[in-house]
């Protein structure tokens, strides 16, 4: 292993957290918004490059804008690699931990690793992956949807942000090579198991006075994008029965979309993001663009439930004289993480409970290539995408202890 | 009067309105966004100017940032002015005529009355107002509210547009001494008369098969802000049950104010902007902001409909656990045209109909300092604050015509 510079000792993963908390806040949502290649997103990767060098690692960005930073074998053998990682991009408005924790935990947990007199066989790595919100482009887990073929390559490349920016120009902008955008089996093949840690997005272990998890599955979801056009008109000319206002349209399909799910026993359907067109105090919308999230542990009734969704949008688009259109923007459906390296982290972390998700992981799109798991860390409230996400200063130390446990076990 | 260069004559309204018909186009809406201050407003302020110097007007910018530009009598004698003119700001994706159509009208009737043997006694001028729509700052007619003191200078400076700039800020980065915006009594003063050309916003031309009409009274409007706001948090991991999302209230509020709009004969209520925060798909909102535009040709019933909208929010937001805000924008109250002034303009234009509108204008704001009066072009669809306004070529020349009449019968 390279020459560690003693700066990096005993960094606790709230420091490093601290390092980076200026960076992004978001001062009209609260909180931090880091999309991917936005100027908060890059300035907190050139942060991880930095840590990452100061630590000895060999950092390298793939061809989908994911950085890896090697800690080799003696040998350069990086087959069968043990891999951890998550994100440093957000939601708009989200918690400062959702992402970079996995990042900052990491660190930490290589630090711890070094100490230890491990007889390695294995090569180890950390991982940062791009676009895993999804919160500039519209599919999350883009990365690592890209590197695992689970995304078509040109159906990427051709997503949009708000403003209109294909995926492809913003890449290229930030120094991809577009020709290198895609499936990437030759680094794929290199990961023998993969890692995650991140915050808890629910109340499992405040509940259970727990610190650390084992993820057991990732609930499937999917995105779907609804518009209903409508008569766009002059708010203060055009009479209330002339109307085919699509704004109408849309409020009534979300309340419906509400009791849809509220009958569906441990179905979550949800509406974030509305986008009238052209957005006006004193404009009918012509349309209204508003975006879906549905999850549910069993894929079929995923299915079902957004089917009943789009009945209902076009029966209520339809009295109201609109038109709709819905369109899946992506799907994906329950995985179920390794069984043998879930079982290999509760020996390592004995006591702790298995615990499922409702979130989206990047390690829900590798496990369905190598085997791979999560270790969660308390949120004590279960909020997370908000300002009000948090985890206790002992907590993620304990998470990152955690994490150097389960890799040390896993590299032997 | 000044020399006249030759290029300016025989130039019709259809011509001046190509030639700023690739100014502001938005790709994404559809139609034009021309918010005040903007790359697209600039260079329309600076198409007008060039115009207005062509034609050898002095061209002066007041400090609430209105362009002046005069025809002065050989006395130099400013007082009991004819003014016209109207705006170049735009709704976002609008149609290309509410507000340019004005403005271009006013140069070609200019250039009209310019060939006519007017023994004139008034000053002429015409004025583009800033800011009319309210697309940018929030506050409709910004411009002639600040000039005659119907908004507080104070409350004008702070107001933010959507990315957080205050209009102090922005009028400053363009050039305004934020020291002289406020009420402007001198420059007031020394209107006589204030006639507004304006593309009709509904069908009355449409439906008496006639070109243009005289303004009888713009009905009474406001707008209102409501903030929503519940428990942001995320789509995937937070029950249907655990819920206080400010999306459903806001969305059952939308419908609500709908179905009280319908049940008050000659109401208007529209939604026509909504802003979920923190807008992330995968994301339960933590606060919705709308914005609601109310109008009624009586003032106590348009405080009546929004008092009914008040209450039902808010029982709306306590069912889903949240809390409701609801302020103020803006409130103009019904405004009839000064009688002799429109009388005058009836024998100017025989056979013309007086139409009342719906519509917002700056003529409403001056309407009650000086006389003022409005002129409405035939729009066959009747829509308007969308890309499908529509003016047929032969209609804009006859607005322009009629304007040149009108200014051409008061000047002497």
């Amino acid at each position: 292993m390279p020459h560690t510079p003693l700066d990096t000792q005993n960094t606790t993963v709230t420091e490093l957290m601290a390092q980076i908390s200026g960076t992004g806040q978001d001062r009209t949502r609260g909180g931090y918004t880091r999309p991917v290649y936005s100027t908060a997103e890059l300035d907190l990767r050139a942060w991880f490059i930095e840590q990452a060098t100061r630590r000895g690692l060999g950092v390298e960005e793939d061809g989908n804008g994911a950085l890896w930073a090697w800690w080799d074998l003696t040998s350069g053998e990086r087959s069968n690699a043990v891999v951890t990682g998550s994100h440093l991009d957000s939601v708009p408005g989200g918690g400062p931990f959702d992402g970079p924790l996995g990042v900052a935990s990491a660190l930490v947990a290589f630090d711890e690793l070094r100490l230890r007199p491990l007889n390695r066989t294995r090569a180890l790595a950390m991982v940062v992956f791009p676009e895993e919100e999804g919160s500039r482009f519209g599919v999350a887990c883009l990365g690592s949807r890209l590197m695992t073929g689970a995304i078509d390559r040109t159906k990427a490349l051709n997503l949009r942000d708000q403003d209109g920016n294909t995926f492809a120009d913003i890449a290229s902008k930030n120094g991809l090579d577009v020709r290198r955008i895609g499936p990437d089996p030759a680094l794929l093949s290199r990961i023998g198991a993969f890692v995650e840690l991140h915050v808890e997005q629910g109340l499992g272990l405040g509940q259970l006075d727990h610190p650390v998890a084992i993820g057991g599955s990732i609930l499937g979801h999917g995105r779907w994008k609804l518009s209903i056009s409508g008569q766009g008109n002059h708010a203060g000319t055009t009479l209330m029965r002339d109307r085919r206002d699509p704004m109408v349209a849309a409020a009534r399909t979300i309340t419906a979309i509400r009791q849809i799910a509220l009958a569906q026993p441990e179905a979550r359907a949800t509406v974030g993001r509305v986008q009238p067109v052209p957005g006006g105090t004193n404009v009918i919308a012509s349309r209204v663009d508003f975006w879906l999230d549905v999850r549910h542990p069993d894929d079929a009734v995923t299915a079902a439930v957004v089917q009943r969704i789009h009945d209902s949008a076009q029966l209520l688009a339809a009295e109201e004289g609109c038109t709709l259109e819905l369109g899946q923007e992506s799907l994906s459906p329950t995985v179920a993480f390794d069984a043998p390296l879930t079982a290999r982290l509760g020996r390592a972390l004995p006591g702790a409970p298995v615990l499922d998700t409702g979130a989206g992981h990047d390690a829900g799109v590798l496990a369905g290539h190598v085997p791979s798991a999560m270790v969660f860390v308390r949120n004590p409230s279960g909020i997370s995408h908000s300002p009000e996400e948090h985890v206790e200063d002992a907590d993620a130390e304990l998470g990152a202890a955690a994490l150097a446990d389960a890799l040390g076990f896993l590299l032997v």
